[in-house]
């Protein structure tokens, strides 16, 4: 069963004929959600513009090749531009009608996997030759719109040939093929000025420990990853490598669980010095940690590189990839931002999509907007927080006996067991002192 | 409210009155258990007596100072043995009593905290000198007994002093209290000769990232460690350290989520040469992992330690502590075991207790029996698959493309992008091998 | 280990010296905590004051007989007003800590289990006299106040005796002594104006299905239940009777798992005349609904009594009973509280405790002030929300299509299946129409 | 991307022709996964055949329409019968492979969706045109081979008209075309003497509580039913209804939450005399409860009309669908269908998928059997487990103070809370008795 398609077509040139350029309204009525509340993309903070600040992104697969398609039934979301088929026509209409997206929501970044934005063919030479038909349309479609591309990735788990893995897969033919699609992968984010380059290793883990080997399958990978470092350096590739962590699904476990599972690896297999991580929430809050967890760990060891702004639903077990809608959430995540500087070469990239039963052309729109409203407000509001200083300066007044006398000789490395011994038995049973936790939440509840 | 307590006594020298030593007898009826069906000590597999394969040892906080409190009641659960008095006397009471019971069931070590064994005095002196006092009575039942240390622990997460932490408290009068007190323990576990020494972070973790400067409390984690590996090299203690990995609770989110995070944190600071892992599966299966999964990824790093066999109930977001009994959990875990040559200097340890309701005396020998009635079944079955080799067989074939060519390349570190590409463009596509899934859970179930 | 304690005494009569009566301020400084902010008593609402929308109640059990004890360590929490003594004295202080409380904090409700105002005797003829001597102190200080009762319950599970559930208890004695208990509490309720009973079946469940009989069980329960309801009506106490259902915690699997199951119960016993429930969102999560549902569910079918506002955290699988901080979900359940008319004889209380780590008297008040204006924001957004229509213009447009034709007969029970045949064969194939999930989201964003 | 498909044909008439009919032979080697070593159809158990108590089904739908498709990727599977068309001929080659199957795996029963066995037309006559057709081959290969239709059901979920719900959609007109679709498919059923008739509620559910009238949904599911049971007994079709619960997935809520839900919804709207409960386990564990519990609630208040046999895996959050393999559940599954006497009409259906990367055709084989073995296993288990009477009588004894005196009256009804209290008062403080779980869970390790 699937959707009826009509021939894809714009309308007079115009993909979405109704919709104008979205534009900043505080004072809009209530019930319009196709106007930007908070967005003010040139509004500056801190000494940055909003725009600045926020680098969003819109990924091309939800909202251009998503169908509403899920395991229970087939696709309810037809597009005037999209006629389903896997032509370079139909890859062409669907990246036109991409870039007037970008450009009436105006977002200045997009990314996009391989087989996302071009068919696959027959062999590797004419998939590689249809990816570069697309390119040349994106560079054109970019340089006239000045939409850039924050990152490209490559989609090795999609094809059944990647059913097993792409860099862990069991069949070493495998690995060779996925190692060559990303070289061809590469090639093209570099022409493209790709900010950073993203691995999600949607297959790269277990559905049974039995039939594998788990030890082999790590090494592999941590040789693919070798490749790719050898040749983005031989080829002159200036953006970022990004790891991108998600604890499960679709296989049962997947080895880049979480950001701290990633830094044991790149630890292990010493590649710690060449990349980064991409850290999607929807994915942290399903390895069991709360919302901000992820972002935190990798920004305190200076591995948070970029963002990819969604969420899920805590009662839910897997991935739902919704647009961030939690004005609190998206406060904690823009302070730590902040606190590093910016997210620069990332952003923060939607990787979320419209509900299945949200099947109208304005409804792409709205969850964008919104999101982008929301993490404006965190913006505003974490901006607003580190003004003040009072969260900050509640911390740091929790840590005070650290900063002189034996705490800070324990933190420099110069202490010993005896030092200890030899204080406690000298001032006695310490006292402890209240962390005062709902005093904190209610500050931030202040700003929220 | 609490249990009323009688006097404690021996009954004309004895704990366990109407309890003999356990037996193995395969044909008990079915309702007997307290009786050995399966763990038959001297019986040799694979060129080692169960007993060496198996090292089962008992923990002394649930099972001699348990009483069935939880966040809802008081205990429950009176012993023969115990006043429940803070004394000297009634310490050496649950002492007679644990090594009574060690020997009537059989098993060659225990583990302890430093708190269980010995109270707490009025200040450090005292504490420690009251510890002293009690190893004496120690070093003299394993010295009559036979049973020995297989590790001991500083518990830094029950009083009150540490409810912030202790390596990691935002109090560093604290933290030099917590290694004030490592100090002793060290010197304990030497003298009595320790195989391990284990650190559970109980209360390392946070509660609320607001009120949390993560990165220094990490940061005093590692210096923490660094003095207790230098007092452990300058006393000269042999035994191995080891972390136990845990996700949450008490805390909120603890810093030793899983075994990959540990082993990121030791990379991270350098101290991945010191320590290996002690790994407990209900943590593991409470981090979002299937029960086997720390124990697998740890053995493959080389850093299996030791591991505290338990359970939890699946359906349960909390840590249950119970015995573990299901044969094929234990299979699988004895597989590797097998596989690493043993878990010498590390065991077994039953970080387990009697439900709150199992308030016999009887109860605590059944539920070790039947432990350890489990792991012997779950060695033999996993010695037979080994012996069999079907499994081992079967996922050295699905990897067979790894032995030659471009995929050995690859493994050894040799190949390029570009290699890949050629061989990719002459191969063409690969076709998918199927896995092969229910084949090899059908093996597994043929030997449990 | 236990905290020290000193001698329990007010300090010229007064047990919260340094706090005055707490004031709306909408102006005080961010880092204040001790400040109303947005809840302002008799600020009128859709035609009544925040108080009497609100009925907030505060639980004597969690704020002054929890002292920070948890399954990993002894209390951490020392009061002027508590020597830690089961003493009727000790009891009578922390009645009169607690009214001053109620007073500063300006609620004019409380709740209560029987054993954590007075102390257990040495048998049930004592244990009741202690209950009549308290009762009168609480009688007198009722008076004085102004502050009125909420409800009253009967803790069922903390004594060794419930170790097995009360009404499910498999010993018939233990059910007995529960009925006893239950009987002089729902007597001290009707003296006191208690205005509703709940019953939260702390053990009614099972640890195991091996041993337990749950058919056998549940039948008490409801036979139980029948005595209750007998009692009430022949005594002419007219409170409501509530139950409150959780999912699991402390036994592995509670039998009133959640609204549905309890309503699956009451409908099966007859019972549903006699109860309603007493919801609390913390339970609802960790049955794997979100925040809202099960007010939802018992408000939809005239079960709505009461709610016990706190939260817990989404990433953890236990019942942390936090105040509730989030304005966006006091907003929901305000939102169906406002559309029920109000919650009266029920109210919102907060049956949450500050943090282990929360030490400090005044963070005993900044917890609930925190809760009540997030439940003031709550109520003053869901008022604007209602106010303004727009949510509910929506949904009412969605289910246009039942409000006459063939929907209408359907909705009435009045159409067949060959109907709808007919129907289909004519009208063809429906086409769906969009459920605009972002756009709602964004309506209510625009309010929170 | 798609898989390549072969044009479907039978070899030489057959579908598996390297497959013979599956014999039982207990002494197999343990890397031979195509025998039984513990189904044998027609060895006697307790007084009837293993066929007879274990009623093996297989489910159209995983086995022959599923090729691996999954959110991540397309399908990997092809099948020799399957050109992935939707013709008619297609249709007719998958049902002949179909029974193929069943007769080599020598199963007795087979389940379908309406959709799953005939294509869908242009519109709804065509649509049951062609449902027509299958039917007649259909009852020709059941009559040929003796295999009978354990229940049918109608797909509700899959095509886009039903995004929103079928019985529950907010459109009326989707509503009327499922009532009539749920018509055509009980006729079916009555034809093909279906024991059962299934509902489960794919998208019987809501996304978000924001744009949802939850009670005029449930009202309307009702009304659905309603419509149901009249039809039903007009037609003269005698087979068992049965409802499906599951508590998330596709929805983020489902109404059929678990089986006290449905049980909930039945007594509310007076159904409860039309209904009995198809339980998955599966489900059972998404929902929080262990992997038996619903099994046993249903049971115990005569609703357990039939199981899907099938389970997932406790650390993923989604439905998986595996084939059952663990004995110890099995065993207690079975244990409650022998306390029953019994799940005719009702079976045990293999609601189970091979996994996606098991792709060969004799995968599909394994998983059958292995299952089929593992349930074999379970009966054997739980006949002896009864024999014994081990566990029944320790049980029994649990519950001794019910079958007399006091316990006998508050049984009956009879008690009220004075007697209890007078009861209470000259008995004293009742002493728990040990609830030794480790115990009965000894016995049941002792049989499995």
């Amino acid at each position: 069963m699937s959707v009826k398609r009509n021939k894809a077509a714009a309308s007079n040139g115009e993909y979405f004929p109704g919709i104008a350029k979205i534009v900043y309204n505080p004072a809009a009525p209530a019930d319009d959600s196709l106007v930007f509340r908070h967005y003010n993309a040139s509004e500056v903070v801190r000494g940055k513009t909003m725009e600045e600040w926020l680098r969003f992104s819109v990924c091309f697969w939800h909202s251009f090749r998503g169908v509403g398609l899920d395991p229970f039934g087939s696709g309810t979301i037809t597009r005037p531009w999209d006629d389903g088929t896997e032509t370079l026509e139909a890859a062409k209409q669907r990246l036109r009608a991409a870039f007037e997206f970008f450009t009436k929501l105006g977002v200045k970044y997009w990314t996009f996997h391989d087989r996302d934005i071009a068919p696959e063919g027959n062999n590797l030479s004419s998939t590689n030759a249809n990816l570069d038909i697309i390119a040349d349309l994106a560079e054109e479609l970019m340089q006239k719109t000045g939409v850039k591309l924050l990152w490209a990735t490559s989609n090795l788990f999609s094809h059944p040939r990647f059913m097993l893995g792409a860099a862990t897969s069991s069949d070493a033919r495998v690995t060779a093929y996925a190692a060559a699609q990303v070289k061809k992968c590469l090639d093209i984010a570099k022409r493209l000025g790709a900010e950073n380059f993203v691995f999600w290793g949607g297959r790269e883990g277990y559905n049974s420990l039995l039939n594998t080997d788990v030890k082999r399958e790590l090494d592999h990978m941590a040789a693919f990853f070798k490749m790719v470092v050898a040749y983005k350096e031989k080829i002159g590739f200036t953006g970022q490598l990004l790891i991108e962590p998600k604890p499960k699904e679709p296989t049962r476990h997947q080895y880049d669980y979480d950001a701290q599972t990633v830094m044991a690896f790149l630890h292990q297999y010493d590649l710690s010095d060449h990349f980064k991580l991409n850290i999607e929430p929807n994915h942290t809050t399903l390895a069991g940690h709360c919302y901000e967890h992820d972002v935190v760990m990798s920004f305190i060891y200076g591995k948070l590189g970029s963002i990819d702004a969604n969420t899920g639903s805590p009662d839910l077990g897997w991935d739902t990839d919704q647009f961030p809608m939690d004005v609190k959430s998206a406060t904690v995540i823009m302070k730590t931002v902040i606190e590093q500087g910016g997210l620069a070469p990332g952003g923060l990239n939607f990787d979320a999509k419209v509900r299945r039963d949200s099947t109208d052309l304005r409804d792409l729109f709205i969850g964008h907007i919104a999101a982008m409203d929301t993490f404006a407000r965190g913006l505003l509001n974490a901006s607003r927080v580190i003004e003040d200083g009072h969260l900050a300066k509640a911390v740091a007044s929790r840590y005070s006996t650290w900063t002189g006398g034996l705490g800070a000789k324990i933190a420099a490395g110069k202490a010993t067991l005896e030092d200890c011994e030899k204080f406690t038995l000298e001032e006695g049973h310490p006292t402890p002192v209240s962390a005062h936790q709902e005093h904190f939440e209610t500050i931030l509840n202040n700003y929220v």
